[in-house]
């Protein structure tokens, strides 16, 4: 699936198997997706579709030195339950999955574990994760990342508008790269581009920075789209998605192994 | 996948798509898994694959009645933490996902949901969800099954020994005939075929019927085989799995939508 | 009460007596109840009232060997709140409850339960604590079973027809049997019979086997009864008391201690 | 039971019965105790014994006015477990049994409950229940009341010394009066009857009023009793509960209904 | 603040002086108040500027021996959400708080901790915490103590009237001894003074000792207040914190160190 | 105390000013700190005092357009808690905290919220309370905003080091500009200023962006401290506290108001 080294992915293992990764792959990568809307054009699983190969190719990378655990395909979306299909946590749920999963691992020996969300609303709660497992859990090493959010360079490369982000151009590049059959290109729309079309709270909301004022996504698009997916192309996928795994893959072999 | 009629995931949907489902497609069904051991020769996905599986050829069965939710990929395995791999979620926690997961549903119009769990490990804890939902959503209709249960007949004429059942004849038929390249038929070992091999508490916890002493799997087996997987063949695997999907659908078929 | 052997019951017990038991009665049987409807002709407290009897009885065949453990007079009964009178636990209360109650017994030295619950609604979260003790818990055994259900021979015996159970024939034998004074044998009418008299859904409901669908029982009869009490007698309660107990009693005595 | 009106309890109840207790009895007294050391005389079912035995009292004395509910046998006793055979709640766990329980009470139409607690141990829960309840049940008048403390003179005019209380003079008293035969006469010792006899830390916990220090009872006393239950006399105790049942029968004969 | 001896406050000190302290002062003072209502004529924060006051008090008085914890400013105040600004967290998540708290301190060592709360609707949920610390912090001591009730005396002395309490006479003379700022004398009106003035249910809720109601404020005083805080004087409050002080000093001179 | 505006501060209003201010003043900043080390030269309540100051400022700026509620002193330091001093609460329990909180403030009818937290590690709860707030309160707009982070530029004139931020430069000059005398000029040492200072993994840690590896402090720093306080002025501070006070001033003063 990804062209490079060989992924180990615990779902495939055996138990045995398992045994020997906690001591050759002393890193597991969670792929932590969303199950929420993404406009009229792609699906429900955009996010972890995107997750999991993103942990697929990293695993790839890194050749032998991470394992690819069993993928979270539901996160935290509260912004997006007023569109059809979005099924969410709380973020206390979604924390005790995460906590009660690194606790199995830790029971079998893994204590680094690396967590990839194709999905920003899971970020507040990783971070949540990550501090009490500092109290219950000192001897783990406990990370996190986003997965567009590396790709900066690229994503401004693209050439994005004033209002841009959920299910636009990155995102939609992205599954145009790994998962075509789950994009509909005719059906593909611009959603909010500019703070003009936004009423002045929804404005402000969009501003970079802080303070951070949490909106519905019903609130910023008709559609649930922020920005113009149809500029999006397969190529800019391809280069969001390297230098996402690029980002990655250097930073779990800087990781020390003990 | 299921060679019948037309599996329609919401995975794959957009949420317009989800939004005429709600219409359309009255029943959700959920596959559940568990993510444990399943001795030397088979992944420690096999619940889930299984599940996956059973979902998306009862869906066909159906044809459009219901769509295939996202799967649960972790399910309630205390009992087989004591093998390397196995990842469990304490009961608490499984039920508070299902449980927002049918409220999720619900939100958007769903009335009918159905689990579908390759793991006998949460039929207790989809139960007492059961319970809770008639109090906290007083209309929506909520039923679960398990997978091999459900083909009695077909494992009995397997000519099974006195002690079977986890990763032993029935199910690993079921994954050669579903997913052959997850079985390592070379690996496959005899566990514990006969209650003479337990000692007497082991011995007790197996009786059929109650009461019902529940013990941890490394007690009950070296390998956490019970019965004997060689003898299984994907021909077995067809007729169980086909007599699943029958059940089920008839099942389906026969709730009322309205 | 039961005629037969000594009943040790730890509520008469003092707290020296009790430091003996936990050496010499290396068992404790804990009854537990509902506190639900059970139609216009019995008490609300009936499970209890049987699950109460049983213990004893049990308690009085295994002489000396076990000791009764205070009751759990309230279960999960959301199925019967519709009908006055019925009060009920959510299922996460009653396993805290459960496993509260079996943390105290683990501290005082006992590592051997046995739950023998009149209400068959606790079954499930009754192994869900079951489950959980298996982490937090290992070097304890904890054991459940329902009352009826260990008797079907006899029940069979007794001519039920297609629709029985919650306050039929059977449970009404026991209670004639046991606590005749909280029977009014001029009450008891009818409840639901057959499946003709059922809704579709109910009627799918009343299958046996899976898929499971839970319902109110308020959409299964008008008075909460399932099959015709008035059939009951004594001796036929006596009878199905009789090999409950007797089974429950083989099974304790099979349970090694040590 | 009780030698005056007519007592009715729930347990022994129809849910027709119950359904016209709504009605007629406006009132619910539900008995609460522990099940906690009474020292090497008295049987560790003692607090549940004298708050049922009151409960019935008063619904006697105000004839009709009131039902008495199930029991709660279980309470708050951590500061008990290092005796054999105490088996304690946690403190969250009591108060989620006791709203729910008040919850059930509530859909059945009932806005009136009074807890009878034979154990002090329970009186903080009752209250955070009460405090909770205003909020999430405005519309519901619940009040609680310990059983010993009612009777102030009574116990003043037993002689008690410095120390008393627990398994001392005043319950001791009422056993003998209401359940004599779960008291052992001659297994009766005295506790710890003088400061003197106390640690410095535990004397000063043991002042009257405030600062409140709690301190395990292994701590205050080698055998758990504070006091000297040799001193009591059935006739004590017939005064004690006397005082109880009249006060708390005037309280509910002062609570409007409506 | 305090005119005495010197007052350690752990929010002035720096991690080392903290480390210091462990060893110096073995005893936390937790200040622990309300935020609710006081009347049209006392601000919102009252009960904690008076625990805040006299917990520097006490501190000051035994030199030394303790030092001052950061202040808990939310209480438990259900009964006063009627009135505008009155901030109230559950009896639950108040224990959480304090629980945490109390654990933090001991994993630096301390040992005794002693909350004074300005707010009686603490008082429930401190006992609660108490008996918990017994199991889970067996060699820690916790106690807790209120202002006003310290001060009987010197509050009756005030010739307060039938009804009394909350924003009343007491309170209010406190106010003007120690934060006159806070106060609005020219807006103090009476509040409810007699029993006449109360419904039945009301009348019945303010009678002293058991049973105990619990009603809501908005049900006992149209203005939220009890007694007349017009009669108060600096000179009281100075009696009454004087004695409160005096009470608590002396508890926390003859507490053991070790 | 902030030299421009008025400020209203929630905790010194009567009830009846309190019924005023949710008409006249919308929002309610609440200042949120942590309890933790700040070195050797700073007191453990560093964080809320900053935030206090800036919350105090701000209400000052958009003169009555906002009022200052009750401070939350406790927060989510974790990571601090190896040294001496630190109370931290759960992330669950900080949550609730504010969820309960701000649930009070909605029942008065105040529908904005911004939360000015002097201390980084409660972004991630603050986070999580508005998400969930999104489904519980949709009618409610939650905002939080850190301190420093707002102020970039200015720090950045301060000419930092290669490592920076807890206890440096920056919280210094604050100090120092805000609460001098919570400062001790003389024991400020320099803590870690550059990575080749860490280990492999600790460096890692301190990478800027993602992947985020959370780590405790005592692993980064055996003072506590990153960066070196001692080249903090009281002018820098200025500069700061200006910066942050005109960015969240001028963010409440876009704020819509219906």
């Amino acid at each position: 699936m990804s062209g490079r080294g060989t992924v180990r992915r615990l779902a495939e293992l055996t138990t045995e198997e398992a045994a020997s990764a906690v001591q050759n792959s002393p890193l597991v990568i969670i792929p932590a997706g969303a199950f929420e809307q993404h406009g009229p054009g792609m699906a429900l699983s955009t996010d972890l579709v995107r997750a999991e190969h993103v942990a697929d190719r990293v695993a790839a990378e890194v050749d032998g030195l991470a394992v690819v655990g069993p993928s979270l395909p539901l996160g935290v979306s509260p912004h997006h339950i007023g569109f059809a299909g979005t099924i969410t946590l709380s973020t206390t749920t979604f924390a005790a999955v995460v906590r009660e999963y690194v606790d199995s691992l830790h029971r079998h020996g893994w204590r680094r574990v690396l967590v990839v969300t194709g999905h920003g609303g899971n970020n507040a709660s990783l971070t949540t994760v990550a501090q009490d497992l500092l109290v219950s859990h000192p001897d783990l090493e406990f990370a996190w990342t986003p997965v567009t959010a590396l790709a900066a360079e690229a994503v401004a490369g693209m050439g994005v508008g004033e209002v841009h982000g959920h299910s636009g151009e990155a995102e939609t590049a992205q599954m145009l790269f790994l998962a075509p059959h789950l994009v509909h290109p005719d059906r593909l729309v611009a959603g909010t581009t500019s703070l003009a079309e936004l009423d002045p709270t929804a404005r402000l909301s969009r501003r970079g920075g802080h303070p951070t004022l949490t909106l519905r996504y019903d609130r910023l698009s008709a559609t649930g789209v922020l920005g113009d997916p149809r500029r999006a192309t397969a190529a800019d996928g391809e280069s969001i998605v390297d230098a996402v795994v690029r980002r990655i893959a250097e930073f779990v072999r800087a990781w020390p192994t003990a």
